[in-house]
């Protein structure tokens, strides 16, 4: 079995941001797509986790980038498990440019949970075989707990609507990342790279749920993001940009 | 030269609507895909263009579908020049599912553009040679001149936010599609499934626009709809639906 696999891709003009870029949202759907895939090939994908009533979740996503694919450039994306216990499966990622010079790293943190119950499921008995965990560590800050942001900088409410709502009726992940992106402007994105990005799933929403998008800005590069509805924390980030030169 | 080209798609879960089909405005950017891939292959496209400082706009957008691909499906999509004149050039869809039962249509119009003076530039100019033009004319109800909503039955505000920037630091097609579902509730698309879609793309929005989203029910299955700003309308569209059964 692949302790690791590799898939290349093509950034074609109708896909870039303003600043011809790779979309962050776009990143952390093909790091899913790669997941689902890797972990499809090594049998530990959907198809086994239903005949459990379980279902792999995505828990933590932390992600690096020295440098973002550009326009009309191809590029590779590389993963495998670092981790796997009880609670949680920890899966790395590695981004190469089509020299094959690193650009970037990502780390992610998935949980399996019972559909009905929506509850964690135990990972070593659902999948009691050995599995080609290849452990290698990926250079990337370890996530850090955030508090709950008390003095928010700007609070903008929203409303979730259709085309956020995926096939499993709760928000796409790709739409909490761009609710937190729209919180900052163009000229933001045009003077600035995101340099780090770092999300926790903690709730989930649903259509109609109306949220207050919360942002704090903890030091000149550093922004701390909040989603929350009246009662729950849905999701908490931080992005850390560096100014274009 | 090829006078048409065809690509095969899989929908993954991850990419699934609610009710686990293909989301209308991916659909719509597979369309721009596949006809900028065609327009690259005959040598009609942006680096031939942009030698004469034009580039292609789409300018209206009609889709009829019997069926929409469904979630782990594979579909492929046809493309082929159904005519060019001076002023415009269509170009037709065909959506196939895998077992190549076509489940529906697509007919678009395009204009090239002076980049600059943001005028149409004459197309038998820039194309003096013979093109593969197939002239087959999909099955698809023509475009319809919709006129102004005088009385609309509800009135959105909307201010374009960084995520539905491209490249062209326009609004992107797909987050106009997007814009004019999400006037929908999630119960409307599990009731009744899109059978026709259409849209004429007037004025270019930018960031930061505020534009108002106005909706009208035209009888029990069409639905009008339109983006305009205090002084421009951006796009009209019109939305046929058939219930599910």
């Amino acid at each position: 079995m692949e302790s690791q696999i590799t898939e290349t891709y093509f950034l074609s003009a109708a896909r870039c941001t303003p600043e011809d870029e790779l979309p962050l949202p776009a990143l952390v759907q093909k790091l899913i797509d790669i997941a689902t895939l890797h972990a499809n090939r090594i049998d530990i994908g959907y198809d086994r986790l239903i005949k459990n009533n379980c279902a792999w979740v995505l828990s933590r996503v932390a992600i690096e980038m020295e440098r973002w694919p550009g326009i009309n450039e191809s590029y590779s994306v590389t993963t495998w498990i670092v981790s796997l216990n009880r609670f949680y499966s920890d899966r790395a990622f590695r981004i190469c440019d089509s020299d094959g010079n690193v650009i970037g790293h990502a780390l992610t943190t998935w949980v399996a949970i019972d559909i009905d119950a929506r509850r964690p499921a135990n990972l070593l008995s659902l999948f009691p075989e050995e599995l080609p965990v290849k452990g290698d560590i990926p250079p990337v800050k370890p996530f850090v707990r955030h508090s709950q942001i008390e003095i928010a900088d700007e609070v903008t409410p929203y409303t979730f609507c259709y085309c956020d709502i995926d096939c499993n009726r709760h928000v796409n992940t790709t739409r909490y990342v761009e609710l937190l992106l729209n919180r900052f402007d163009l000229g933001f994105f045009d003077e600035n790279r995101i340099s780090r990005f770092e999300i926790a799933f903690q709730n989930e929403a649903h259509f109609g749920d109306l949220v207050d998008v919360k942002i704090a800005r903890s030091d000149n590069n550093e922004f701390r993001l909040e989603i929350a509805d009246e009662k729950r924390t849905l999701t908490r980030a931080a992005i850390t940009v560096t100014p274009r030169s």
